[in-house]
């Protein structure tokens, strides 16, 4: 089957559970959760869930189990784009083609929708891991709150909103991408790992090709900025250089930037590699991953 | 012992444990780490973590495995104040005295503190569940996310915010408080009993009292913004009258509003007179409670 379609497949499956786990649109006060559905259902790639299910399928375990955790990442990836774009941060008024939260709900209903959804995140989790109390439920609980949270995704935020308008070194572009974004894909193959079943030497392995796939993602978020255009990105192109950021791009140029990161890519692909057949999907994942931009 | 000194005794404990469960300030970025312990450590009564060690130990659990979940709702409830002062929400200056958040460390980071401590609150009680698996500890974390998400406080902060200088009925401005401050309290004690290894039924009855403090001590509040003194509370008085509010003391008045926070103090009482004498610190905590407006 053509990758395309495939994750096609998985995206179908993902849709249908995240409408199961979010409250319908009826319930009072109806504000709160049409926000919430607003963004969460805006076309997003789904990569994070699809990650989830398919390290969990990799080690053996059932999708199942491993579905209210991919729910609930995609939860958690939802409500800090909300609160990323909010006007006290990058005031963004378009994501993914729409407007944002905050100009269709208002400030305030965006800062409670992202809330409602980092609450909900948790919820759906502890509810799984109640349902089924285990060191793989738990465990992977954790893998997600980790790579989400003030060691992770948070912080990378923190840095991004703290140096900005400033100049970067490589150091410090590094380890935002490596928060901001790469902890959180790591989170996602760690979880399915582990609510998989694996043992703490796979999921760590899990975990490295995350990190190497993250990056990659990021890194070619960057080059998409410059190369890209605003139909096939669904926001705004040039947003980086307008808001004179550091990025791969103005750090190491666009040749270097492909090349770091068809590197980071091959790296993550070994690791499939070695893990042999049962990574078949995850190494077409990462390779496809990596075409964005060519 | 009276009941002051006893409240001081547990607070010093929580105090302490709320340390152990925080970054140090040194970690990086240091600006969130801060921003986080601001709020955290600013004099909080404690109320919400009380309440999970002692109905914790009513039933005959043990402290050390409550005290992670205590912590955590203590931090949930911390980010729900920092993001309720802010400019787009309540645009509180002051609260417990000082500074609020947002007029210390800018609206970004004060957003971003409120999402850490949240993000912290799920990373700390996920390690908990982690550590020792079990329908404890997993049904502990679920009865205080529930009690903090979209059926609980999330949605009784958006419904306040939503019907902003609107005038209020009964039924619901009762919504209000009811998911805005008094799930939150039912949480902290259906969580301290799970966790300390009590039955479905008495966690039960421990949910139940806990909602009837909570509405009782939403009411006193309201009474307070009235009656009480800036000293006294640490924040502007008759705030809710400058806001426009609808209060139980603007629906009933004061002295009525009296009565019922007294009904619901005494249905609570007895709830803990029926558990006999291992519920001793819970009622005395109770009275105590309603006291605060005589």
């Amino acid at each position: 089957m053509e990758i395309k379609e495939e994750m096609q497949q998985r995206i179908a499956k993902i849709e249908q559970a995240l409408q199961s786990y979010l409250p319908k649109q009826e319930a009072f006060p109806p504000v709160i959760f049409e926000a919430m559905r607003y963004s969460l259902f805006a076309g997003g790639k789904r990569l994070r869930p699809i990650l989830v299910l398919a390290a969990c399928e990799a080690v053996g375990g059932q999708e199942n189990e491993a579905m209210p955790f991919a729910c609930a990442l995609e939860m958690i990836h939802t409500y800090s784009l909300i609160h990323d774009d909010l006007p006290a941060m990058d005031n963004d008024d378009y994501r993914r083609g729409r407007l944002t939260s905050h100009k269709v709900y208002g400030e305030d209903m965006a800062i409670l929708a992202g809330d409602g959804l980092l609450h909900h995140a948790m919820e759906t989790m502890a509810a799984a891991c109640y349902a089924n109390p285990s060191q793989k439920s738990t465990g992977a609980m954790l893998a997600i709150a980790r790579g989400a949270g003030i060691n992770g995704m948070l912080t990378g935020q923190v840095v991004d909103v703290y140096m900005e308008g400033k100049p970067l070194d490589a150091q410090t572009l590094e380890f935002i991408h490596l928060h901001k974004t790469a902890a959180m894909i790591r989170g996602a193959l760690e979880a399915g790992a582990t609510v998989g079943g694996a043992d703490a030497e796979t999921i760590q392995k899990f975990g490295l090709a995350g990190e190497k796939i993250g990056m990659a993602f990021q890194i070619l978020d960057d080059i998409l900025d410059v190369t890209g255009t605003e139909e096939e990105l669904g926001k705004p192109i040039h947003s980086d250089e307008k808001n004179e950021k550091t990025t791969y791009v103005t750090l190491y140029g666009i040749t270097q930037s492909k090349e770091i990161a068809a590197r980071l890519t091959e790296e993550a692909c070994q690791i499939w590699d070695e893990m042999g057949e049962s990574c078949r999907f995850l190494h077409a994942l990462t390779a496809y991953l990596l075409q964005r931009t060519y």
